[in-house]
């Protein structure tokens, strides 16, 4: 294993930068990666690990457990440089370059009897993450995310608990995607807390479908969940105006996983 | 309106304080919000307000907006002190310090056919606000916090979106709630990620019950689970491991919810 000792070192200069910049990580499709458990599951999930930094802490006491594929490049790195690119608190001292996530075509995903969720300029990373991390857990066919917060930011992989690498994820535009789910019979259902909504209770949701998740703060737009087959509420007590997203999210997307009978 | 201009204020140094340190909270029985909807939601539901700071900005734009209760003192702050108090980055302009509630006793609350959501060590204040936040909006009676991180540190409060004001919320320990489930026949769920535990989707909750939810990376103790009536599921796809926390208690709660044909 090689070492690198500084921090001027053009690698870790790219690990930082990529770490810190969204342009950096569209420019160059990386991103990074901190932690045993996230790069174990990239390694699992064949996700294109290209360089891989571990301290001499980390590799003292874990380096033997970590299986890495051929072509990933390794590099020892002193505990108090993995300190410095660390954006956590208590780094394990294991850090990683990954190549961005090549997925089938958008219009290969979308088919009739198939569950999605399309997630309308969401702004919180942690959000995001969760709700990747749920829609891989209760098997949704795809997720969507229109306008939101960088999929590839530190702390919105870092929420995803690995879900990244499994689940079907797609920053795109709604006008390619919305479109695709009249096209192929996919009926949309748009999350709202609004009393005069159909109730999640009494949906059928049996067909499948795609789910759509509004902003934290303001739900979505009006002229966005008028385009929908159907508005859904989760029916709420008095004075209460509205949940997180990511619960909100979650409880949909298990009524429709269970209205399929999986996973 | 009485005017504040100084850091040094023994008013401002106490909001600080209780904004900062949990020993201080405990001590005084005092609790800081920030922002015009948490503070509006404290005096909806006649919540303990103290005193209440605002900014002159704040006061110029919003000022008439807010009805508060007569005993509540309100100071008048230049904003430079506004943003220096503040714990958020884009901070509104007002703040409040607020009494801890009172609540009716537990062994009150714990009653046959109610629905209650136990959280054991539990660390992350978001996912705490955020389980308390749905426990209201699905009408749970009852949420215990069991060895959890600090129910009024300001991270916390801001996630419960005023929950905190209307959900009946313990601090309180294990041993004292958990036996009164069982002299009472409250049934007892503990979540865990486990494949040969009972599937939440073929679970009967429609007797009520109380579902303990554990710890973000180690879920509930082996000990604590086996105290349960039943281990309930949420079956998930082959590679993940487990959901958020506050996802899954999200569903959960959801479940028990819908059993009881509420709210």
């Amino acid at each position: 294993m090689r070492e690198i000792s500084s921090l001027d070192n053009p690698k870790i200069k790219l690990y930082k930068k990529l770490s810190e910049s969204k342009r950096c990580r569209a420019e160059n499709a990386l991103f990074t990666l901190e932690g045993e458990r996230l790069i174990a599951d990239a390694a699992a999930e064949n996700a294109g690990l290209r360089s891989v930094f571990i301290t001499k802490t980390y590799s003292q006491k874990h380096g033997g457990k970590l299986s890495l594929p051929a072509e990933t490049e390794t590099f020892l790195i002193p505990d108090g440089l993995g300190r410095k690119i660390s954006s956590t608190e208590n780094a394990q001292g294991i850090f990683a370059v990954c190549r961005m996530l090549d997925k089938p075509p958008v219009s290969d995903i979308i088919k009739n009897g198939g569950r999605y969720v399309l997630l309308y300029d969401l702004r919180d990373p942690g959000n995001l993450g969760t709700i990747i991390r749920t829609a891989d857990a209760v098997g949704m066919d795809g997720v969507f995310l229109c306008g939101c917060c960088d999929l590839y930011s530190p702390k919105t992989v870092r929420s995803t608990m690995g879900s990244l690498f499994r689940a079907n994820v797609y920053e795109t535009p709604f006008e390619e995607v919305f479109p695709l789910f009249e096209e192929r019979g996919v009926p949309s259902y748009a999350a709202v807390a609004d009393r005069d909504a159909a109730s999640l209770a009494d949906s059928d949701l049996s067909r499948g479908g795609a789910v759509l998740i509004g902003n934290e703060g303001n739900g979505l737009p009006g002229e966005i969940s008028e385009m929908c087959d159907e508005r859904i509420t989760i029916k709420m007590r008095g004075n209460v105006n509205s949940l997180n997203a990511a619960a909100a999210a979650g409880i949909i997307m298990w009524e429709l996983s269970k209205a399929k009978g999986e996973p």
